[in-house]
């Protein structure tokens, strides 16, 4: 399985990837799922991929190496806008798809990936998509500024509450730690280490980019103390008075 | 879709139900999914039921009408004890797949269902099982001590965190709603009103029934609460200092 999810808040983009990849329970490996594509001054993207590893890694590649749209071979390097871009992904999806589909359909497999692409290319604002494994997508907007793929449920609820377009990009990193820290505690095939990235808006570069292990000392605090403030928070709420003895 | 919680605690066992069930986005409906076999002095049973509506409203019915387990045709109201109630609530499972698989797998449908049952029966202590559509179950025990059916994952962070066998039925009311709430925060298929039993231990009766609407104030302070001390919660932890500007 997979967690990923992205922001898009008023002071730029969050994304936060896990890393743990698994072919059965019994097969569990550490690929990252988050991918950059930086030319400082001008565009900042970032890509992050759940599903199928072969379909999700064969994309990436197509888009270093060139995908037809639109009458000409574009890479995330060269498109000229963030709504491309998207394009992009997903007529990368699209060739994978006419590639693999048939031959994953005779072992009795689904065609299954989904992608977030977020980013700001100059000229344009920050955007956050969500790309289906049909190449389809959908964008993130103020309404619903957060974007989920993979095993969303568990670090979703505090997401719900919380976030709105005016959330800062600090709050939006703890919050996509909170979210991803909820998810790992219930689903064992979402794991540490974890990426992180933020794109600041208007910085046309990734203003910070970290690898989040075991021993980083903000998202200890982070687990212990979320743990701790959701036992305080239900201890702090009243009990019920109608259970009888 | 449903979420149905239950919980084996010391003190006994809390039962909670949702009543929305859906045949597709456009045709919603009310329905109890909470079913009570009590006797007073002999036994306190409680059965939860998520999936295909058809599956488990034939499953309550065959298992109050009888069940044929062990040689003998018996209902819940007369096993002899509770590891036999599961046993009959799967016998029941079975009888209604041998019915019903073949022709909803022409329809293209599995026969999903799944139960919870709890309770106590005279001479025993309180049990609590979990049936699958194949009729086999599993038991909550002190390492696991709360069992889920339906959509289990929003609501389930908070009870992985607090639970054990030593919460209170009080405190256990109180998990179970702020675990539901979670529930229906995030998935409009999970609704009001919701069913609550508590079954204490060696009473042998129900000692707390209570249909819980949208006029119910406690439920009220739960959700309003729950809501903001999430966001208490999270205001509370530190902030990343490694957020570049």
């Amino acid at each position: 399985m997979t967690y990923c999810v992205g922001m898009l808040l008023n002071e730029g983009i969050v994304m936060l990837s896990d890393t743990r990849t698994n072919a059965g329970l019994d097969n569990i490996s550490t690929f990252s799922k988050m991918f950059a594509i930086e030319r400082e001054g001008d565009r900042a993207l970032v890509l992050m991929t759940a599903g199928n590893l072969a379909i999700t890694q064969a994309v990436w590649n197509l888009l270093q190496a060139g995908v037809w749209l639109n009458g000409s071979s574009q890479t995330l390097a060269d498109v000229p806008d963030m709504f491309t871009a998207a394009q992009l992904v997903g007529a990368a999806v699209r060739q994978v798809a006419a590639m693999d589909s048939a031959a994953l359909a005779a072992q009795g497999l689904g065609f299954d990936c989904s992608l977030l692409i977020g980013g700001q290319i100059a000229g344009g604002r920050p955007r956050l998509f969500l790309v289906y494994s049909a190449g389809n997508f959908i964008e993130a907007t103020d309404d619903t500024p957060f974007l989920q793929i993979g095993e969303h449920k568990y670090g979703k609820p505090i997401l719900d509450r919380v976030v709105t377009p005016q959330t800062t990009l600090v709050e939006g990193v703890a919050l996509t730690l909170i979210s991803m820290d909820s998810t790992i505690r219930s689903n064992l095939s979402v794991a540490l280490p974890l990426d992180l990235s933020v794109v600041r808006v208007d910085q046309l570069r990734i203003c910070t980019r970290r690898r989040i292990t075991e021993d980083d000392a903000y998202y200890r605090t982070i687990r212990d103390g979320w743990s701790n403030a959701l036992r305080d928070a239900y201890l702090g709420l009243p009990r019920p008075d109608f259970v009888l003895a």
